[in-house]
């Protein structure tokens, strides 16, 4: 098998549009999830973020990447604004309409309504859910950092409410989110859904890793 | 289908592995790769990641968070003191001995040895590549920030290296990592092949998204 090889003089040189698709893919398969925002005026918001990363489990954090760019800043100023949001994951049923969130619909534009997905609110939280998403989390803003080296933004939260399918939870915590249907994407527009290799045991020195999970 | 539902106080009051194993679970799928990096005085040192993640395009930047934890520290060590590191796809092939470096091995031991792998020198680049990884980057160390919040670090670095195999890139920059056999993990210890669904055109208001992408 032949390898195409580039420097970083070769990276310069792409054409911009290429280089945002060839950079997206190296980052290799993204978590990508639903962000269900509302407006201090009320508005819902509704964006698709494949930038979503675990950055603790105590306190329990998850972490987005905002770009600068405009679509993404309706769902930065609800959260700055509100303080809270929320994080659905995306399943093989609805991730076209997921997809289509990205689209620069106007900020008075609900995408929820927009794209055919059902807004749903529970006790206490007052950002939207995704009905449609399997698995739903309930997001309070806990810190918010500048990256200065490409303008970006990162927004840390913390998960204040699960919602799982039982079925779907072990003994142990782990969540099967493959069961869950949650989809993965690569690059800027290629969705994929997953099959298990394997559940692995913990790793020492000296000592073989075993399989810890029967695939029926 | 029933759903488990858990608020602040109940995950804070889950016994902590179980939260550890849950809490790594809600984010969705990862992107995982192994990173390889030298010491100042020449020992390697290959270590799993589960936390990379894309940052931006231009430039291309990859980010990767640390824990306090002390197996990690051989790692973020050598990017800080050396400049350069390399993060390596995981593939089917591969994922148990990726797997295995997570073992916390000690400072001399080289993980390439202890679980089987080959470390692979190029021209121009200190830190070694993984040879059986079909897609590997060549990394520089561009800026260090600390996360306050639960004592994280996380690394960026610019991709000046790239070597992916010639038929899964295609003409529009798009890498098709599923194809160069690219792997994704869940959790702590789930690792998963994909399957993909479709690629998705870029997404304007009131236009249909269609399919990109002809599966074979």
């Amino acid at each position: 098998m032949k390898n195409t090889c580039l420097d970083a003089t070769d990276i310069k040189l792409l054409d911009k549009q290429v280089r945002v698709h060839l950079i997206n893919s190296l980052g290799g398969f993204k978590s990508v999830a639903l962000v269900g925002t509302k407006s201090e005026s009320g508005n819902l918001n509704l964006a698709i973020f494949s930038s979503v990363f675990h950055l603790g489990a105590n306190p329990p954090l998850v972490a987005l990447i905002f770009r600068p760019s405009p679509p993404e800043r309706d769902s930065l100023r609800n959260i700055i604004g509100t303080g809270f949001y929320t994080l659905n994951h995306i399943n093989e049923a609805i991730y076209q309409k997921a997809h289509q969130t990205s689209a620069r619909y106007d900020s008075m534009v609900s995408e929820f309504e927009a794209v055919g997905l059902t807004p749903e609110f529970k006790k206490d939280f007052q950002a939207p859910f995704v009905k449609e998403s399997a698995i739903q989390l309930g997001m309070a803003l806990r810190e918010k950092v500048d990256i200065t080296i490409n303008n970006t933004t990162m927004i840390v939260g913390e998960i204040v409410q699960i919602s799982v399918p039982e079925d779907c939870l072990f003994e142990d915590g782990f969540i099967d989110i493959e069961k869950a249907n949650t989809i993965t994407c690569s690059g800027l527009d290629s969705y994929h859904k997953t099959i298990r290799l394997d559940r692995l045991s913990y790793a020492k020195p000296d000592k073989e890793i075993t399989s810890i999970f029967a695939i029926e």
